[in-house]
C-alpha cells in the first residue's frame, strides 16, 4: 500500500512516520505546499519521497490529507477530482463541514472522514513523533457515506498504527470535541494571557511554577494557524462549553467572595468525579 | 541527622521516603493522627517509625509539618511549645498566615517557613513517591526572621533532595502561587464540572478525550481537603487571578461571537509568549 500524506506537520508527519514501513505500508510520499517543510520532511527521513499533489495522488492507494482544518476544505474537493477508485482520508480536528463539502462530491464514497486523537502543543515536521497515536482513539464519522473497500483500508491502516476506533457522526463528533478537546487549548490560551499580564507587574512570577501549572497552560503554546480555523468551523458548540466554562468560574468565584467554604468543598468533590473518567 | 514528619501524606510520605537514608538524613519518624495512615506510612517503609508527637518531636534535630495549610496554623505553635532547639519547618502551599502565626511565638527563630514546589493530584501515603522533588524549586520565606543556624540547616536539607531554592516574602509568595498554582486548580475544577454537565446529556463524550482533556483536566482530581484550606487563606489573591481569567475568557468570548478572528490570531500569539517561560 502506498500512502500519500498531505501536509507534513504535525500529525501529517507523524502518521508519516509511523506508517512508513510498517506492515499495512510500503511507502510514503509526501505533499507540502511550504517547500521548506517538504525538504524537512524528507531529510528528516519522515517521507520516502517528496512530490506534488497530481503525481503523489496517481501513484499511490490512500490520501491522507493532514492541513489545517480550513485548508482541508480546499484540498479535498481537488484531490477526490484527482483520483480513480483510491481512498482519501482527512485528519482533521472539525467533521461536520467536511463531511458536508464531501457530500456534494460525485466520489464521495471514496472519502472517510476520521481525527485520530492525538497531538501536542508543537506543529511542523520536526514535532512528528513516531507512534504517537499508539493506544489512542480515532474517530470515524458518517461511515455509512463511504464505500464498505474504502472504510475496511481507513480500518486496517489505523489498525496498524495500534489506535482504537469509535463511529460517531460528524454532528456529534463536533460537539464533544468542544468539550473534551477545543475548550481545554481555549482555557490554557487565557491562563497564560492572565499569568502573562501579571508579570508584567511582578518579577519572576515563574520561578514558582510547578507541574500543575506547566500541564495546564502548556496548550497555550499551540499554533493560531491550527486552531483559528478550527475555532471558525466549530464556533457554535465552542461557545456553548465557553458559556458554561465561564458560568463555572463565576460560580467558584461568588463561592469565594462569600466564603461559602462548604458549598464549595461539595463542588470540587462533585469535580473529583472526574475520577471515575480519567484514571 | 533524625527527622521527624507530620503528616504522612503525599507531601510530607513524598518527603520522608526521599530523605530517608540519604546523605543528610538517618533517620525518619513519622507523626499522623490518622492512624490507618501512620500504619500504611509504616507497612510502606515510608517511614522508620511511627510515633506520638511530643515523642517524634523530642527524639528528632528537624521537625516537618506536612499537613494542610489550615491544621498547620495550629500545629506549628504545638511545635514550637515542644522543641529545646531543634528546627521546625512547614511545606505548605500559603505561607503569609503560617508566618503571621509563627511571629508570635518565642521560638520563632526556630522556624523557617518553605514550600517545595511539586505535587500530583493524588493524596495519602499510597500516593508519596521518590525523588519527586528532584529538580524542583522550593521558596524559602522571610529567611531573615530564622536563626542562621535553623535555615542552614533547612538548606542542607533542600540540596539533599536536589531542589533549587528561591527567596522571597511570604506575601509575595501568596501572590505568585495563586498565579501559577491555585488558579490552574480552580480552572481544572471548573473544566471537569463543564464537562461532568454535559455528560449527563451526551453519551460517550469522553470517548474523544485526548492528551489535551488529560493534562488540563487532571488536576480536578485534587482533595478538597487540601485545597479548601488553600483557598481560604489565599483567598483574596485567587480571587484576583480569578476575575483577570475571567475577563480573559469573556474576551475570547466576545472574539467568537462577533467572528473577530484576526483579533482572536493575534491574541493566541500573544498566549504563545508563554513559550519563553514554558521550555
Amino acid at each position: 500500500m502506498i500512502v500519500s500524506v498531505i501536509g507534513t506537520g504535525l500529525i501529517g508527519g507523524s502518521l508519516a512516520l509511523t506508517l512508513k514501513g510498517n506492515s499495512f505500508c510500503t511507502k510514503v510520499i509526501g505533499v507540502d505546499s511550504n517547500i521548506a517543510n517538504a525538504q524537512l520532511a524528507l531529510q528528516l527521513n519522515i517521507v520516502d519521497k517528496i512530490d506534488n499533489l497530481q503525481n503523489a495522488v496517481r501513484n499511490s492507494d490512500l490520501i491522507i490529507i493532514a492541513v489545517p482544518v480550513d485548508v482541508a476544505l480546499k484540498v479535498l474537493p481537488e484531490v477526490l477530482d484527482l483520483i480513480d477508485n483510491q481512498v482519501v482520508i482527512d485528519v482533521g480536528s472539525t467533521k461536520e463541514q467536511i463531511v458536508k463539502i464531501a457530500s456534494s462530491h460525485s466520489k464521495r464514497k471514496r472519502f472517510v472522514a476520521t481525527h485520530p486523537i492525538w497531538g501536542t502543543e508543537y506543529s511542523g515536521p520536526l514535532a512528528a513523533v513516531k507512534d504517537g497515536f499508539k493506544g489512542k482513539v480515532t474517530v470515524i464519522c458518517n461511515r455509512e457515506e463511504s464505500d464498505v473497500d474504502a472504510l475496511s483500508i481507513v480500518e486496517k491502516m489505523y489498525d496498524s498504527l495500534g489506535m482504537n476506533r469509535f463511529y460517531m457522526d460528524a454532528v456529534s463528533h463536533d460537539i464533544h470535541a468542544a468539550y473534551v478537546s477545543h475548550i481545554s487549548h481555549i482555557t490554557s490560551f487565557a491562563l497564560a494571557l492572565s499569568v502573562l499580564e501579571k508579570e508584567k507587574e511582578e518579577d519572576s512570577i515563574f520561578e514558582l511554577a510547578g507541574g500543575g501549572f506547566e500541564s495546564t497552560v502548556r496548550l497555550a503554546k499551540s499554533s493560531p494557524d491550527t486552531w483559528i480555523p478550527i475555532f471558525k468551523q466549530n464556533r457554535s458548540n465552542v461557545l456553548d462549553v465557553l458559556n458554561e466554562q465561564i458560568f463555572q468560574l463565576k460560580q467558584i468565584k461568588k463561592l469565594l467572595e462569600m466564603e461559602e467554604f462548604d458549598t464549595l468543598y461539595k463542588l470540587i468533590q462533585q469535580a473529583n468525579e472526574i475520577r471515575k473518567i480519567l484514571k
